[in-house]
């Protein structure tokens, strides 16, 4: 029964993820207006499906026809993406019904979010044509859908990075492009990504079921504002929640929030607290802006399981360790991870590994006495790992003197000591890459880290809030589950 | 009365920050020796004084001449800088008040912060020759300090760049060390810099009363783990806060970060709270940690007096501006930065100037109806500026879309407009450029704009709480003169 809901669900919204054709709806042969670069988008990154201009200019534009309207597209069209004034929606949501269309995504803005009765009026007949017609709409006021799997990239930007776990649905397409671009640096990889605008129709509980049950989606991102489906979301992440990690960010907690909230997808302001309490109890990790949001989201993806948060930290890969182990102490205690002290065995290893002047040997541990010494960075990092009572390892690194003091290359060879041992597998490894003054080195490191899998955090505050939202979300589960 | 004893404190410390010679204990005919490499950094950076070498082996190194012993340098020398393992300290001390050396500081670490009776006796015994000498003692288990107005970098790492007008004194070196690097990308620039390590001798309290009296010094920032003169520096941080900022961050606030700080520099753990309320009392702003102290650092300096935090943000300098809108709003209003509506009479404005659709007329300001549109930003601007209500400009710019949807032209005339507007001065301008995909882009923008004295900060987040931070400070300034 239920798997055969699931299906059917999945069947609903398969034209708005893999659509066998799309219309762009406003593409003219003025190569800069933005339908045209949606089409020359869709193209670029390999969307394997038909691809139609529609637009009563006609012409040509990237080597596509334009059709002059909708019906004269000669093939079936699954989905319709539009870029033209708000005037024109209501007619061509009729071409839209006659062409039986499945879905229709709607950039153009002017509606609900504008506070003028009129324009809340045709929002709400576009829902009613579409009802008739058949199909769905995604947005108004949004950059739409992107899968990588399936070539569709995020709106006009050409942006699709390879296709990954994590599926993401937000009110804001700002910020679900942002996060987007911040994953392209990261390593953060997506399934699908839904950005809603004003969910005149498909609401944030009907993506949050779609990706429920999408075998492609393993982690939910949320960003919201203010749903207007908020019970059937709350139901939703309560029963996905129990399978699937859901990271919520809420915008407009505050009247200087909610005041742009209101102007930006119309969102009624509703209680911060009221917000916070209702997604703890549904089982959702709720978090505070966009960087925790990104941090939260890598951390579940590249480490997975993890249900103590319980770190030991390495600093001093060259020299100034002492301070940083003070820094990373005191970040972690302060979020509430554990920095646990080490057993008297291990700390009687690493006095042999590091001596006594200028080493810390408790946890943090600070190996800059060794500095530049691979083995005795691999040896810290076995040590630590060896410890029952240590969860994951997090290595603080200083780009700039690494690379001032040891030069680059072995600062890359210190680089690929934490590779191989984070391949090894033994325990979750994340690094904390600071910024500073070698900005080009640091992102050289960071970006050769996150290819090889490695969550790179810029603080240890980062790196500390994502490991206790993680291990948060499997403490829940485990206790729901009654384990 | 007040002024001699200013000019004597300036006097006393002199041969530590502007010594007209230094000696290297340590340096020798091995380049790569710390030492060798110390020596390299203060000749390399232009110190004008005289540069020795010394070191039982003598020979040469970097075309200097290595003297066996201190007492067979010829010239006098007023500062020595000692890079050699902890058993000959006390012998190296009898030649330094042979030779009526005026300051001696020790990179040499293994003394109090090891635990060791022996060498806690020893670090004492240290301070007795140095009274008995009459020459004062930096650290030791430190890095010394930098004075960039008379070319002297910190410690080997050749670090030096423009004078500025904050002083900044330490318990860590590596954080001292990193507070520079930061401060190389984002413009901070300082007037000396003193890391103290265990501070046997010269410990954080004399170290502010200097700077406190420093003409060259109008910022006063201090990292501290356990100082041990604790109430002579409540002392001074409460008359020298009368007249210039002191941003305190203290490490070792909890049980990880103190048993660090315990091994680090030898520092005694003290309750977090006591260290608020006394900080607090005596009219230091504290911060909690190295980004919030040097970002705060960073809007001392470029903004100098904001007595009040009302902020006028700008969002969208291309598309995606609601979303930003939504997070500035609520960022600010959780840190306590207000974020006040508009005038009906400048909403209108925006109104004519943005259009409806799209746009966020209320504050945050979305402008990104105008993409691209230089004299839209730019009369944005000034329209905020105008508000009496409003205090300081944030302007919130996404360097990936920036870049991919205007082009590199368009988007550095952008940046233009806001260095333009800056420099106007009608009202303080931060910028928040948050990393994204197009990170090299974005590193030559804010460095653009940091040349140009506008503080960047990668979230709005870290501009809100510097904001904050900097605005108490001057509220309290100002309650305290009864004005």
């Amino acid at each position: 029964m239920k798997d055969n809901l699931d299906s059917e669900k999945l069947k609903e919204l398969e034209p708005v993820f893999y659509p066998r054709s799309i219309a762009v709806v406003g593409a003219s042969p003025n190569e800069w207006k933005m339908g045209s670069q949606w089409l020359r988008g869709l193209h670029a990154v390999g969307f394997k499906g038909r691809l139609y201009g529609v637009n009563p200019s006609g012409g040509e534009v990237f080597g596509f026809k334009i059709y002059p309207n909708l019906r004269l597209v000669p093939g079936p069209v699954d989905l319709v993406i539009v870029c033209i004034p708000r005037e024109s929606v209501l007619d061509l949501l009729d071409d839209c019904a006659a062409k039986k269309i499945k879905a229709i995504e709607f950039f153009t803005a002017g509606f609900r979010e504008t506070g003028e009765p009129e324009w809340i009026e045709v929002e709400e007949e576009m829902v009613r044509r579409a009802r008739r017609g058949g199909f769905r709409i995604i947005g108004p006021n949004c950059i739409g859908v992107s899968c990588p799997e399936h070539g569709i990239p995020y709106g006009p930007s050409m942006l699709l990075g390879e296709p990954g776990s994590v599926g993401y649905i937000s009110q804001s397409g700002g910020h679900a492009g942002k996060t987007l671009e911040i994953g392209s640096t990261r390593g953060i990889t997506f399934s699908k990504v839904a950005s809603m605008g004003n969910g005149c129709d498909l609401g944030s509980a009907e993506f949050l079921e779609y990706l429920a049950v999408d075998p492609k989606t393993d982690i939910i991102g949320l960003y919201l504002e203010g749903p207007q489906d908020s019970r059937r979301l709350f139901d939703t992440i309560r029963v996905a929640s129990g399978s699937k990690p859901i990271v919520v960010w809420k915008g407009g907690r505050t009247e200087a929030g909610a005041r742009a909230a209101a102007s930006h997808t119309g969102a009624l302001a509703a209680s911060a607290s009221v917000w916070s309490g209702a997604l703890k109890q549904a089982g959702a990790i709720e978090v505070q802006g966009l960087e925790e949001l990104a941090d939260t989201l890598l951390l579940f993806q590249k480490v997975g399981q993890l249900s103590r948060s319980n770190v030991g930290i390495i600093c001093g890969l060259t020299d100034g360790g002492g301070g940083e182990a003070v820094l990373t102490g005191d970040t972690c205690a302060v979020l509430g991870v554990a920095v646990p002290p080490l057993t008297e065995k291990t700390s009687r290893r690493l006095l042999d590994l590091l001596g006594q002047v200028g080493s810390i040997l408790c946890n943090p541990v600070d190996i800059s006495q060794r500095s530049g010494n691979t083995q005795a960075l691999q040896r810290t990092m076995e040590l630590l790992a060896a410890e029952p009572q240590i969860d994951i390892i997090a290595v603080y690194e200083n780009a700039d003197i690494l690379t001032k003091f040891l030069g680059k290359e072995l600062a890359e060879a210190m680089n690929g000591i934490v590779i191989d041992f984070s391949h090894k597998q033994t325990k979750p490894v994340v690094v904390v890459l600071p910024p500073g003054s070698l900005e080009m080195e640091r992102l050289e490191t960071e970006c050769r880290l996150a290819e090889a899998g490695i969550p790179v955090y810029p603080s240890m505050e980062r790196a500390a809030r994502a490991i206790a939202n993680v291990t948060r979300y499997f403490r829940c589960r485990a206790k729901s589950e009654g384990v």
